[in-house]
């Protein structure tokens, strides 16, 4: 049985209970508990968020060893931290990158990503469907 | 069930010949077959492939009425094809996009992907899997 | 009596059965029939679509000696396609560039044409009265 | 019947006395002339020229319930003045943009367009006929 | 002896008959005859041309283990075709970049060559003589 | 008590009778009238508007001695006049830059403010309240 | 009566200890001081300051419910957090962006704002009134 | 004898009694007297100054015939006027460019000039030295 | 004898255990307590290390009237961070900016560095030895 | 009475015998010659040439104590010379910049000029007569 | 029988001894000796190489009535040059460019080159047997 | 005992007699004696200046075999030159790349280095300290 960390960014906390038009009412809460549910017996899910860029540094730092795969969505910080990258880059667990919407669909600035280059793979635009898939990417 | 149309662009016919120890020898024949083996009773699929950027117009266009989506990886295409993705925006099917390696990781002019503000969401990164990853998305 | 081209590039064939409310139900059909109606005694007009760069390549060579001139919507190739530049360029026959919506009203890659520079002159904007304006121009 | 006017920019009044060789020896006197007799009884026209940026910009406010459309050439302040743009976006006359020459075909400072993504379309690269194809673009 | 495949891209089949005092009389018929006789018994000469960027990728794919060699003159595709790129890398029959013109005293979109960097060398700027000067190219 | 003429540049002049959902039914004297009533004792104010450069730059000029301080809105040629900037720069009459809008949430050509530099400051994006918060500015 | 966040990002704990000739000796206890006595019996006022990014996001996340709006500097943040920008524009509170200098009339890396096209309005340039006229801005 | 038109653009009729340390308290009444004094039986001396782009435009078309040249500081408009460019290319009247400032030590906006390129030739850096020098230029 | 800080930023606290055949398996403490011997009696030393960027501006903040003077290696934050340039440039202690690897021959993102311009001067290339070299820095 | 260098840099050693419809048949001995003839009692002239960048250092070095004033036209070096920049930085002697044609009217790669920031004034574009008016803001 | 100089820049003479797996341990005396001997009672060849710009400088200049052509690899200077590009340009003597590798398929900043334009025409990629095309091309 | 060059590009000849208020009346002769003393019996040094970059190249093509390292600021040429590029990375000489002042800190286009890709290492910032820095780093 693998070992996922579910890591979030920045505003990931707000899910579900900002522009629910958009986002859809489900929060992380619910999401979390809907992989345990479809993935009991292959995947146990730890979730971890902050808005802190040192603390998402850390978190992937403290993955090695304990966990066999993160599926990561840096929120805003995506675009701009060469730190996250390093941190990415510097630790043996595979990353999975995703995104809720399509960055490449979004404003010019959010069409970097600095993280896709040091992933194992990318996903964005299934909403939080991304989640699940880069579950799939993991275990597979 | 599901009619699901894996749909590739210029120069996917080599895969499985060419660069085996980059992209491994599994052919597009076998990834299909695995495909329909995994997925039956709940996705039929076809599969086209051309050098033609025209006749993958063409192919985005037929799909309407006759497939639930499309797994499109348009290569070479995807970077600099505005035709292809009027065509995707044209249509109703949804179509995701895939690419093998992660084309943010690769040289600057695959950074652009001119079907991602298009398509339903995009996966790339996973090798042979992100074509799995896609139907995945297709089918939730 | 002057003989007339209207070539038209990708995705516009799909004229008239997509996108009703921006686009109308104005098929080519139509436009061509109300094209020959108007300007009956005066010009003679055939319709040439293709989704194929290299066929309007084609096309726009086969109109030496054949053609008075060309009202050409290039489509999505306009604002890439150094070889329908080249191939306008070569011939002698006269083309119009003609667009229904105004391209640099659009997305920032749609700002340029390859063809404007080679073309007799440019009309856009004004939907498929674009065609008509593009006749006028030729007959005058 | 139309009321219609003509619209130019800077230095357009130098029109059929300066570089013979290249404009023709046509002055705007006669091409109003010409519009006039063409389109007797369909359209009437005023005939406005200023080199003063702001007394264009008035032009455009006080055509408001005086005329059905201006065919309009900015001359060089096409390419850089936000107000004209400010302006024309301002007013509901419908406003067709029309140029002498391509300007995507002469230097790169020309190649952009303030007006073009307010205006009802544009029209270039048709010597004087790009006026006559204006008033035909308002007429219709 | 060697099996050479000389491959050219969109407009070149105009050469001789279009732009005379520039491009000079010679057709590639002339050319490939005069290749002919230059290097009988040392190399034999196959002639593609295609206005169709797909069939010209399938042309490359379709040279490896039939020829020893292609002088390849992409023509407008050279400066935006990512597939023809990978098409090229893709197989190992050595290919030489040539032009007739020197692409980088054109236009500015015409200086850069998509296909320099996985092409075996490139030769430019010495008219019909850069294809003869490909075959020595191939030949030592 | 303070003299402070409210200087606004082009296009100004339709405000209140133009796109009133946006801009509201408030014209500008309506604004000057509330400011004369709300600063009555501390301030007297002036109004002129143009949508000439050149008038704009002889106000600024003519401000010197007169006013003790301007609150100006440049309107579209806040972007590209390097003169109105030199104007402003060259008299030690205090100008307080304002926008209705907020510049930086428009359209990219918009970004840029060739007059913050020289400005005293700038207050943009609270719809014609920007006017009174530059009073303010200028009255501490 | 209002309750106000007056909000500060990096470096700005050290206002009134630092550079003294360019910023005055006024420190941010003074300035919240005199806030309070000017606006007393209209407005309330909180102070929070952080050199961490996450905890500037973080309060703009807790101001939710607590506060009519916020005066907000984001100091070296503003130039480079999209996640500072995604938690403004997340928020309902209304937030006035304030600068102490005029960003635009410094460096170039700092002539842009994440904020202003989320915020309700900017304000830089006037020292730490800027503050005073942001309160302004909120209470009107 | 020659006739020769100092015309000065934007601000410059504030020369002399603005920034005395850095332009000197020499206005242009005393530059064209001493202009005059040197050249006298040489060369006749006429002065015009606006802050109106078009007024400069008129002023260059009126040149035609009533000057053999032209003495031109654009001022701020050198650096956008495409209209001014324009002008300066319609007549046949020599202009001889000047500026009291060299424009390429200055701020980067300031470094294009639209008039270099159809100026006879440029002048820049020797304060109101380099008026006499384009005297010079346009005598011998 | 001096007091000087040894300040890290993001990922240097994996030195020593990741990537050992590009880093080497020293890790900071061994780096560390090699200073202390070198310097004996010249020199003290902290050492701080943060993947928080605020950590890292308070760090810098407190080091007034304790260090004589910071060796700082920003990390990943030297490329982006306004927010740590203003903080270095807002205290009086000299900070030696130095990095293990030549950031001028990495990826083009690392080819900026923010703190540069308000550092004493910068090191960088040779290992952990530029931490050396910056104590040697700020000795002399 | 002034001593005066006349320094030219790369190629100008082949004026008056290269392309002399464009330049003429003046050598530089003529134009030194009539710069004498002319200026007698008032200047002495020396002439160096060099196609080497570091002997054109060089002069500009030696220049200190020995001349009243440098007219330089660095050719080729204008445009790329950080090092000739510096030169001229560095010594007192006023240089002042000269071009025999326009810089800004040629290709994009002339358009900047190193020395402008630094030298005294630039004057271009008035073939060999540039020197006389360089010699001309020397004197006065 | 035709004279050839073979023009070397900077660091070619440390052909053959320096990174002798990728450039092999062939000198350019070999080389030289083997072009002799190929093309005995065809071609006479002179070599000369230079690390200083100037000298190639005065070389591409001394060649003038000396050689019927010159086979030029300009090294590290190829890419800045406006000098020796302006020497080309300035003689009759044919210049064909070679380089060892493909300069398009190496760093960025070699992608350009300043001599392409003026040159007779480029050959790069072919190793050392660049040289012997480039003087095929002279010779035909 | 080590043998260093001490190797200054263009115009750091001039060090100790300009501007001796910025660089100080130390010349390089106090500056190489210095170094002598201090690193007695440790290092040996040789010190070579050239203006001339050709003779710069020359330079490190020499120091193969004779020198333990070089301690090399390339001045005006460090931000242009590919030739002293190829020639450091040529050589196995070990090159320490310094400079006075931090190019990061100056104008924009001193900002990259040509020579820290392929340097050992780079010290920018301290003075002549930095040449001392120079040699610690190839001392160690």
């Amino acid at each position: 049985m693998k070992k996922i960390l579910i890591l979030n960014g920045p505003n990931l906390n707000l899910q579900g209970t900002r522009d629910v038009k958009v986002y859809g009412s489900t929060t992380f809460d619910d999401c979390i508990a809907s992989l345990r549910e479809r993935y009991e017996g292959r995947a146990e899910f730890d979730y971890f968020q902050s808005n802190i860029e040192g603390e998402l540094i850390d978190a992937v730092h403290a993955s090695v060893g304990r966990y066999d795969g993160i599926v990561f969505n840096a929120g805003g910080y995506t675009h701009t931290s060469v730190a996250l990258r390093d941190a990415v880059s510097a630790v043996e667990t595979p990353v999975v990158e995703v995104h809720i919407s399509s960055i490449l669909a979004r404003e010019e600035f959010r069409h970097t990503s600095m993280l896709a280059p040091v992933a194992k793979g990318s996903i964005m635009g299934f909403g939080l469907d991304s989640y699940r898939l880069g579950v799939e990417a993991l275990l597979d």
